[in-house]
């Protein structure tokens, strides 16, 4: 039976209208939903004779033997979904790995192991922690005893919700023995966001996950009576916000490659009409691929804001609310990608991803991996709004199986 | 006896010992402290012989009686405070003209009746509608129906409360009459600005008091994840915002001539790290003593935004929230309280009020007006740390009454 991509488009469709309802799909992990979304994974898959193995994380894994037992090659994503969220995001990953699991299958026992992984709780929908199996597969899960404290709206401890479905905290990090024989990770993704709607391209390459730096800048001047105090005379907080926030563009500019630089939102107190802002908060997220780069963003930014506080005489605070280094694909996969994507949509584009995947996870453990991402209209996701033309579907269901080919004959090789 | 300014200061401190807590001034109008203020003037007052009188709005009036009927010169303000509020606004007004009517008295018959006024809830700290007596007395108290309608944090509706101070809201606007045979009227207050204490000045004379135009507006782009959207497909509502808010200081330059602008405030939607900004409402503030001027102001403010509009590709929208004109006091007085002034302290300095006053209404009544204002120490007022050096309360006092004479003579010629 050859790849049959329309399937993959019908299984998306037979997984909505399974585990979604009138206002998306609603395939939160730890869930009665998500459960029965993975037990519907595993009887599409029985067929193929791979076999399941849930890991200590909760990640489900399905494993064709190859001819040699090592340099295995691994397919998926995350099966969960967010409240209300898409058709998509992310099952297209798993289907679609499973569509090319399938086409392996059929011609007989591949060279090395190949593996469909649904990666529990990518999310993090239900408790605030995202990437919980791939980071525990990674090794780079190092906050347990937090997460022993978190708990859903309802008061149900993390702890408590993994244990119902099988999974002891405690014992997450030994799904790390998963990835000790891997020897490449694929990911089918799309975009979430609108650069390849508006370059008119299906499909595009990924270079890997932005490093990300989130602040807090707060700045201080003197609340004074908007009738009684002249221009002159004041030390308006907005007016440092508002400058950084014009200036970041220029940074973002001058920095180029791709950075981005947003100021997500201003807090001005007191807020009212009658009153020149005495202190503002400002949100800054800046990313970029490249982590020179990205702390030049970081400086030039904290360098502007010290230019602006002494010239509108106020005081200005940084305070740093996460960070994360940039997390960058394999060389030769991108390269193996970009011949697959040129071969079904006739044109690629290399890209870097904003929002963070379980594949950065895998590609921080040391695997080599690569991520291939589909047109999103309008950039929209985590709404049941997000889709896809089925005809991207398609050509991205042919483009991961000839990459997953590719990728093969490398192992093997 | 002569004028005696120190007398003003030492009755300014019995009024707060009698009147205020050790959270400040607490003379709001309508209850049983504020009376007990408005008892202790009657009996400050009666030596004087001045007759009092309660008008249909509950302002306090004091006559002495002069050769003639007509043209007469009321002297005043308002002994009603701000909860929690300082020692000066607005009994500084009433008790210094108090000491005025006491040396007028002192010298017999005046040519024109004297009137000193105490106008009823000029804050409008209970209610929430400030000016209540001297609108009512200048007939430009329009909002009678609108007024029934209000209640205060407890639930007293305006009418019940009044009624228990004597006041029926119906009868209100007979106030009016008082102001039939008024030839000239006088009020000193602090200045609520940092105008003359940069200048290095104890007093100056004012202008009149701002127009404002306060507006809302609303610029509205397109939500969009920090990371996957590149910085040239953004739709960045705060970018409108932050433009704005900078133009606004060039606009006020531009039309000069103490022009005032402000951006009270932004609010940001969704306002979250990893999103730009959708929707940003913008609080505008603009202020001028010239009603061309700040038409102008507000013009210009409008061009800026259409054009900043379709530079970002945002939509932009107006709202006005409250306008009113500006009022401009008398020529003539304002030149007999330079002359005060300047007899007194040396210089003067001519300057716009910000805040409104009862003497803006007075003045749109028709009623020759002029305000002296009296250095605020760091602009600060409504809080028990306002404050005024007491010599320059003393130089206050006895401007005051230079200028009270210089207005008696030229009402009598």
């Amino acid at each position: 039976m050859p790849l049959d991509p329309a399937r993959t488009v019908a299984e998306l469709r037979e997984l909505q209208e399974l585990t979604g309802d009138a206002n998306g799909a609603q395939r939160v992990a730890w869930t009665e939903t998500w459960e029965r979304a993975r037990d519907w994974l595993r009887r599409k898959v029985a067929p193929t004779g791979a076999v399941e193995e849930i890991d200590p994380a909760g990640n489900q894994w399905f494993t064709l033997a190859g001819e040699r037992g090592d340099r295995a090659l691994l397919l998926g994503g995350h099966i969960d979904s967010v409240p209300n969220g898409g058709w998509l995001d992310g099952c297209l990953n798993v289907l679609a790995g499973l569509e090319v699991l399938r086409r392996v299958a059929e011609e007989g026992t591949p060279p090395v192991p190949v593996r469909l992984v649904d990666w529990a709780d990518e999310e993090g929908a239900r408790f605030g922690r995202s990437l919980f199996g791939s980071s525990a597969a990674a090794g780079s899960m190092r906050d347990q005893a937090e997460l022993a404290t978190l708990a859903d709206r309802d008061g149900v401890a993390l702890p408590d919700a993994l244990r119902a479905h099988g999974v002891e905290l405690d014992r997450a990090a030994e799904a790390r023995s998963q990835l000790a024989g891997a020897g490449a990770y694929l990911e089918l993704h799309i975009e979430q966001g609108p650069v390849l709607e508006s370059l008119g391209l299906p499909l595009g390459v990924v270079l890997g996950t932005f490093g990300v730096e989130r602040s807090r800048v707060t700045w201080r001047g003197q609340a004074a009576h908007a009738g009684s105090t002249p221009m002159e005379q004041r030390r308006d907080a907005l007016a440092g916000a508002a400058r950084l926030a014009l200036e970041l563009r220029l940074i973002a500019r001058e920095v180029g490659d791709g950075a981005v630089c947003t100021c997500g939102g201003v807090v001005c107190r007191p807020g009212i009409v009658t009153s020149v802002v005495e202190t503002a908060e400002q949100l800054l997220d800046q990313r970029h691929l490249d982590a020179g780069k990205l702390a030049r963003l970081h400086e030039l930014a904290q360098e502007a804001s010290r230019r602006f506080a002494a010239e509108e005489d106020l005081e200005v605070e940084w305070e740093k609310l996460w960070s994360i280094e940039p997390i960058l694909f394999d060389e030769t996969l991108i390269g193996f990608a970009d011949e697959a994507v040129r071969e079904v949509a006739g044109a690629s584009h290399r890209l870097p991803s904003g929002p963070l995947h379980d594949a950065a996870e895998v590609a921080r453990a040391g695997v080599p991996t690569v991520m291939l991402f589909v047109q999103s209209l309008r950039g929209l996701s985590h709404t049941k709004l997000e889709d896809t033309k089925v005809e991207h579907l398609e050509l991205a269901v042919a483009a991961l199986d000839r990459l997953a080919s590719r990728a093969l004959a490398w192992l093997a090789g």
